[in-house]
């Protein structure tokens, strides 16, 4: 422990979600010392939802020793740009969604210490790569699987964050190119309108339709099929689930294998909802990837799910970003 | 000018090509200030190629003052590896194809100055950095269309290697899933099955046999058709041919377009044979990439072709590597 980690030991993370905004402080070996949480909408200006944020951090911030223990902060959010600290036209925040939100400075000015903010995805791999299953490694290219596809891609030891800090949109390479499934971007046959846990329920869904496979899945309404339900079946020797795993998987391989001759990965590492299907994913995934890559860079790559664990790893994601200040 | 460059005010370029070998004294402004060549193949042994070469080399290296103006050595080869100065498995190469060279390592002893290595279009896309329409430019993706596609990708200021050095293989991501053409990896539907100046090629004779419409190329034997008389023919009105960059230009703009969700690039860089088709070729590529990328990146990225002269283009990247060391 240095000098400055002796005096000011903890960073906040806040895992700013759709739904839920959850903040927690941390110290350096990843351990969350007190944690609490704010609904993320129901405030229709930004600066009452900063308002109410900070209220709610000022409780557990005092818990540790008051604000002059806190180093930083680190914010992961949808749409973030970590060069401007703002939040760009983020679809799912009703104070977001209609421009762009410098919320890295309103954060800093309310409390009066540096604050950085990324996208979620690369609030994830910095997390990997600071507590997880990524340590050590430089090269490695962090897939979140949830209700989209998301993607932190690190290099060099630092996360690409390109021109304009927009990089890193692997949810969006078009995997489908004829007929492809209509996206939530607005284009077609995007990797996350199959792979995200919402492709894994239209593929299930799409499949009970033109297919008579028999299958438990067929005991559910339609609209209420999730991926946790089709892991589940699957789990339990449905022949149909086990097929959706095997597609996605698949699918998710071969586009692996296109970003290996991007970057080499040392690496790949699955987070999210998806990842609880475990080897009935990851299996198929190597698999395709072993078919697919070239030459010279088959057998190189690992498969990992993330080594955190899933309530705190978003926030734990974040707040890593709060070390790099 | 610093002391260092004062006193060493030189760096050697070797452009490796599988024919030729191409050397270069190159100063810090980009100017080549002696040259020399000797061809790559007729030797058996690596050993016997590095003795030509240095022979070659004694030669203008005397002409600019002798060894000691000369602060290092930059090669730029095929399956170049910037990690280890070793060429791996290089299928054109005859001393080089079976095995690993450690290319960096032979010249270095011989010479006695400090050598780098990498692969040709690593060393195009520093070259342009260093001297070319680049300069200044942190995030980039130069695309070299020759007989092969191949990249270099600039993110942060820093050339991508990856974890094994052999990132940016971007002529070998999948480009057509379904009945795609045999590539020389081995695999099917790579981008550099169509749109390297052999896959234009191709595709000429391809739509020339499966189609009807009259075109000058129809005078031609099949297999003599290259992509120059393409482009020829297209700069003439010929509609055929006009097609045919329009086909290729779209694949590489749709391609550009995933890229883009990878590293967010500044600007693309166009080198090689294929780029004289100019326009015919940039228009289509700038089209097709405006209609696939993703929203946020839209509008964002420039289109070039490299302002190098094609003849000392790969010298001066290649010697532009001997900079950075």
């Amino acid at each position: 422990m240095n000098e400055q980690e002796f005096l000011k030991p903890y960073v906040i993370g806040l895992d700013l979600g759709g739904t839920n905004s959850v903040f927690g402080i941390v110290d350096s070996r990843g351990e969350i010392k007190a944690t609490t949480a704010i609904k993320t909408q129901g405030y229709d200006r930004v600066e009452d939802y900063v308002k109410a944020s900070v209220d709610a951090l000022h409780i557990i911030v005092d818990q540790v020793g008051g604000i002059g223990t806190i180093k930083g902060m680190g914010i992961g959010a949808p749409n973030g740009n970590y060069y401007t600290g703002t939040i760009e036209f983020a679809p799912n925040l009703a104070w977001g969604h209609n421009g762009i939100v410098p919320l890295a400075d309103m954060f800093s000015r309310e409390l009066g210490i540096p604050v950085a903010l990324t996208n979620d995805a690369n609030a994830a791999a910095i997390g990997e790569m600071t507590y997880g299953v990524a340590r050590g490694m430089k090269n490695f290219i962090m897939m979140t699987l949830g209700t989209g596809v998301g993607s932190g891609i690190v290099v060099d030891g630092k996360v690409v964050y390109g021109s304009d800090g927009f990089a890193g949109e692997l949810g969006h390479v078009i995997t489908v190119r004829e007929n492809g499934r209509p996206c939530g971007c607005g284009r077609k046959g995007c990797l996350e309108a199959y792979c995200s846990a919402t492709g894994v329920a239209r593929t299930a869904r799409e499949l009970l339709e033109t297919t008579d496979e028999p299958s438990t899945l067929r005991d559910m309404r339609p609209e209420d099929i999730t991926s946790l339900d089709v892991s589940i079946a699957a789990g339990n020797g449905d022949r149909l689930a086990q097929y959706i795993f095997e597609f996605t998987g698949s699918m998710l391989g071969a586009a692996c294998a296109d970003f290996a001759a991007f970057s080499s990965p040392e690496a790949f590492v699955f987070f999210g909802g998806l990842t609880k299907a475990g080897d009935l994913l990851m299996d198929p995934i190597k698999r395709s990837y072993d078919e697919h890559v070239l030459n010279i860079f088959k057998g190189k790559a690992k498969f990992l799910i993330s080594g955190l664990d899933g309530s705190s790893a978003a926030v734990l994601g974040a707040s890593a970003v709060g070390w790099e200040l």
